[in-house]
C-alpha cells in the first residue's frame, strides 16, 4: 500500500471538512447559538489532525486500486466521525453513536434521522446538518477529484467508485474538467431552486436548508412534518420536479448543454426512469383519489411528490404516507428497491440495473425459442459488455442479500416486519423514512445503539455501492503489501 | 407448431390422469362416501376428452421448442381444470375458481389450502388431494417422459424445462431410463417413510397422505393443524428428515447408489443446503429457547421442522410459528425464497442459483484488486458457462419482480404487509402457508376470486420456473406457424 498517499489524501480530506464547517460556524455566530463552540472546537480538532499530514513526503505516486479503495472507505468513516462532533460538543445530540448515524445520514444523503424535536435546535447546527448533505450529494470523494490530482493522485479507480451507478460515462477526458462541470451543474440547480422557493415565501434558510436536502437527494428538513409543514402546493411542485432533476444522469445534462438534445431525450435510463415516475404517480392517484383525499388535484399532487421522493431516493413528505392504502404503500416500498438513475445523487440500486437486467429476462425468453442465437444485450445502441451485465446481477443479489441480513439483525429488536424490512431498505437505499415505527412522523432515535451501528453500516453500504466495503473482509486485500 | 401431438400428448396427459382417478375412487368406494359419483364423473369426462386424441395421426414426429413449451404450459392448465371437478362434483369445494386453487396448489406441490375443516371431508377427496402432490411432485411431465418417446416425441427440451433447476445432470443417456431410476428413488422413499409412520401409530391411511405431502414437498394434510395434531416427537422428526431429503437433488442418490459416495457428499449444492439447514434452525432454537419453548429439546424439534418445512417448500407445520419473534419468523421469511435443490421436488429460486450468484459476487469482489484478471465460476470443479450465469442471474431478477408486481396486485384486498408478502413469496415458491393472515393456522379462503386467480398463475409461474409461461406473451412465438 502506499501508506503515504493515504495519509496526505485523508488530511486533506478532513482539512476541506474543516472549511466545511464555517458557513455553519458563522450561523452560529450571527445567530448567537450555544452551537458556536461546538464548530470551533471541530475545526481545531481537525486542523490538529490533518495539517501534520501535508508534511507527509510522497515517495511514488502510484496508487493502486486498494489505496483507492481504503481511501474512499475510511475517508468517508473518518469524515463521518468527526462531522458528528457539533452534535455531540453542542449537546444537540450527546451519544456518540447517535450523532455519528445522522453524521452518516448527512453524508450519505440518506435523511434517516433520530432527532425527536428538529425545531428547537441551534440554527447552524440545524444547517451543518443539512449542508452534509449537499457535500455528501456529489460525493465528498467526487468533490475532492480537483484536490486529489493537485497532490498527484490518479484518482480514475476512485471517480469510478465514486460515481453513482455503473456506467461513469466520461463528460470530458481529463477528470478535473469533468468535476469542474459537475460543481457548475450541481450549484447552478442549487441556486436556480433556492431563489424558486424563497419566492414561494419561504424564508432565504429554510430555502438553502430544503434545497440541500432535494439537490443532494437527502430529505433533512428543519421542520419536524418536512415538506408538510409549509401546506404550499407551489413549494410541493417546485421539491417535487427537483427532486425528478437530482435523480436524473448528470452527464445527459452535459449533453444538453452541448446541443445534443435529442441524444438525451432518447436516453433508454431516462425513459425507464420517467415512465416509473408517471405509472407510479397515476397508480397512487387512482388509487387514494375519494380514500385519502377528496380532490384529484390534492391526490395527484401527494402521490407525484411521495413517488419523486422515494425513487430519487430523497425522503421528504408532504402528508404521512405510512396511513395510505396496503397498494400504495406497496407501490413506495418496491419504489425504495429502484433509486435513482448512475450518475445522480441518488441512492438505491438504480433505474439503468433494472433497465439492463430487463433486458436479460426479455433475452432469456427469446432464447427458449432459438436456443442458438447470439443476441448481445445493447443501451442506448451500445453493446453492454458481459462483464458490466455480470456485475450489475452480482449487485443486485448481494443489496439483496444485505438486505436479508440487515433485516435479520434489526428483527431482533423485537419489532414488527414492515418496520424493520422497511428501515433496513430506506437506510441501505440511502431513502431515510420508512413505514410504520419508522414512518414519515416517525424516527429512529428508539433503536438500540447496535442496530444504529448497523443502520449507519447500511447506508455506508448502500452509498458505496456495496463492493468497497466488502473488500476489507477479503484476507487478499491485506496481504503484498 | 405440430398440432397433431400438442394434441396427441395433451389426451394422453388427460387418460394419464383418468388412471391417477382410479386410487380415490377406489377408497370413494370403500369407504362408502358421497364423493363416489365425483370422481366416477370426472373419470368419464376425462375420456370422453382424452379418447378421440389417441385417433390423430401424426404427419412427422419433430417436435420444436414451442411445441415442448405448448405442451407443458397447456398440460398444466387441463390437467389442473380437470383435476378440480371432483372436488366442484361432490361439493366439497362448490367454487370452480376455488377448486382450481386447490387443485392447481396440489398438483404444483404448494400446499396453500382454502377448505377451512379439512377433516369433514370424504376420504376419496382427501386421498385426491394429497396423490396430487405424489404426481405433481416429480412433475406430471416429467412423470410421462416414459409416455412421450412411446408416441415418438424427442422430449428433451421438456425435460430441460420441466424437472426443477437449473442443471439437469442426465444420470443416463437415455430419457426413459432416468425416468424410471426417477421412478424407482421416489416410491422407494414413499414406501419407505408410509412404513416409519405407520409404526408412528399414524393409520396407513394418513401415512400416505402425509408421504404424499412429504416426497412431493407439497404439505397437504387430512388434520387441520397439520402435524401438529399428532404431538408425536417420532413424527415429526420422520417427517423432518424426510422432507431434508427430498429437497436433495435426486441425482445424488444414483451417484451413492452407484458407490460414488465421494463425489456425492462433496456436492457443493448440498453442502450448502445443508449448511442453511444447521445454521436457520440453530439461530431459531437460541432466539426461541426459554421464550416460545422452556425445554431446549422442544425448542430444537419445532425450529428444525419448520426450517425444514419452509427450504424444502413443503409447507407442513407443528405449531403456529406465526406466534415466534420477529427474528425467527424473519428467518423463516427469508428461507422462502431459498427453497430446494435443483432435481428436488422442492420449489423457490434453488440453492445451486444462490450458490453460484455468491461465487459471482465473490469473483466481482476479487476484480476490484485484479480489474484484468479472469476468473471463470467453477461448480463441483466443472466451469459453470456464462449461458447458465447469465440465465440463473436473469431467473432471480424476475423472480423478485414477480413478486413485487403479485404483492402490489394482493395488497388490493386491503391486508396488512407481511400477509401480502408472504402469501406471495408463499404461492410463487410453492410453500404453502405464510404469515399472520395466511400463517399456519389460516387459510386462503378469504381471498376475491381474483387474487386466487393472481395466486393460481404465481404457483404455476413458480413451478415452471417462470420463462416457460411468459412465451405467451412474446408475439414472437405465436408467428411462423
Amino acid at each position: 500500500m502506499n501508506y503515504a498517499i493515504i495519509i496526505k489524501v485523508l488530511g486533506s480530506l478532513l482539512l476541506f471538512e474543516a472549511i466545511a464547517l464555517l458557513p455553519p460556524l458563522a450561523i452560529s455566530f450571527f445567530t448567537g447559538g450555544n452551537d458556536l463552540k461546538a464548530f470551533i472546537y471541530t475545526i481545531v480538532l481537525l486542523i490538529i489532525v490533518g495539517f501534520p499530514t501535508t508534511k507527509v513526503s510522497i515517495k511514488h505516486k502510484r496508487v493502486k486500486a486498494r489505496d483507492a479503495l481504503l481511501i474512499v472507505t475510511l475517508g468517508w468513516i473518518f469524515v463521518s466521525f468527526f462531522g458528528s462532533l457539533p452534535f455531540v460538543f453542542s449537546r444537540s445530540i450527546p451519544s456518540l453513536v447517535d450523532a455519528f448515524f445522522e453524521t452518516v445520514s448527512g453524508l450519505t444523503t440518506t435523511g434517516a434521522t433520530l432527532i425527536n424535536n428538529i425545531e428547537v435546535l441551534p440554527k447552524g447546527i440545524i444547517f451543518w446538518r443539512s449542508f452534509m448533505h449537499w457535500i455528501g450529494g456529489m460525493g465528498i470523494l467526487v468533490l475532492t477529484i480537483a484536490i486529489l490530482p493537485a497532490i498527484g493522485v490518479g484518482g480514475y479507480q476512485i471517480f469510478k467508485l465514486e460515481s453513482p451507478g455503473p456506467i461513469a460515462d466520461k463528460l470530458v477526458p481529463r477528470m478535473k474538467d469533468t468535476a469542474k462541470i459537475l460543481y457548475t451543474l450541481y450549484i447552478g440547480l442549487t441556486i436556480l431552486q433556492t431563489i424558486l422557493l424563497c419566492f414561494g415565501g419561504m424564508s432565504f434558510f429554510e430555502s438553502l436548508i430544503h434545497t440541500f436536502g432535494t439537490v443532494g437527494t437527502g430529505g433533512f428538513s428543519s421542520k419536524n412534518s418536512s415538506i408538510g409543514a409549509y401546506n404550499s402546493s407551489y413549494i410541493t411542485y417546485v421539491i417535487s420536479i427537483f427532486m425528478i432533476i437530482s435523480g436524473v444522469n448528470f452527464p445527459l445534462y452535459y449533453e444538453i448543454y452541448k446541443g445534443r438534445w435529442k441524444s438525451a431525450i432518447q436516453n433508454s435510463e431516462l425513459k425507464l426512469y420517467l415512465s416509473i415516475i408517471a405509472v407510479s404517480t397515476l397508480l397512487i392517484t387512482l388509487n387514494l383519489y375519494g380514500k385519502a383525499y377528496s380532490s384529484i388535484f390534492e391526490t395527484f399532487k401527494h402521490a407525484l411528490f411521495q413517488v419523486s421522493s422515494i425513487i430519487t431516493t430523497t425522503g421528504y413528505s408532504t402528508v404521512d404516507f405510512d396511513k395510505w392504502t396496503g397498494f400504495s404503500k406497496s407501490i413506495l416500498f418496491f419504489l425504495m428497491f429502484v433509486g435513482g438513475s448512475a450518475g445522480s445523487t441518488g441512492g438505491g440500486i438504480k433505474v439503468v440495473r433494472l433497465l439492463i437486467m430487463g433486458k436479460l429476462v426479455k433475452r432469456e425468453i427469446s432464447k427458449l425459442l432459438h436456443p442458438r442465437a447470439f443476441i448481445p444485450i445493447k443501451l442506448n445502441g451500445k453493446i453492454v459488455s458481459s462483464d458490466v451485465v455480470v456485475s450489475i446481477t452480482s449487485f443486485f443479489f448481494l443489496y439483496m442479500v444485505i438486505f436479508a441480513v440487515g433485516t435479520l439483525l434489526i428483527s431482533l429488536e423485537g419489532i414488527d416486519f414492515i418496520s424493520s424490512t422497511s428501515a433496513v431498505a430506506a437506510t441501505l437505499g440511502n431513502i431515510g423514512p420508512g413505514f410504520s415505527m419508522v414512518g414519515p412522523t416517525q424516527n429512529f432515535s428508539f433503536f438500540s445503539p447496535l442496530s444504529k451501528i448497523v443502520f449507519s453500516l447500511l447506508m455506508l453500504f448502500g452509498r458505496l455501492e456495496l463492493f468497497a466495503v466488502f473488500l476489507f473482509f477479503v484476507p487478499e486485500f491485506w496481504k503484498n503489501n
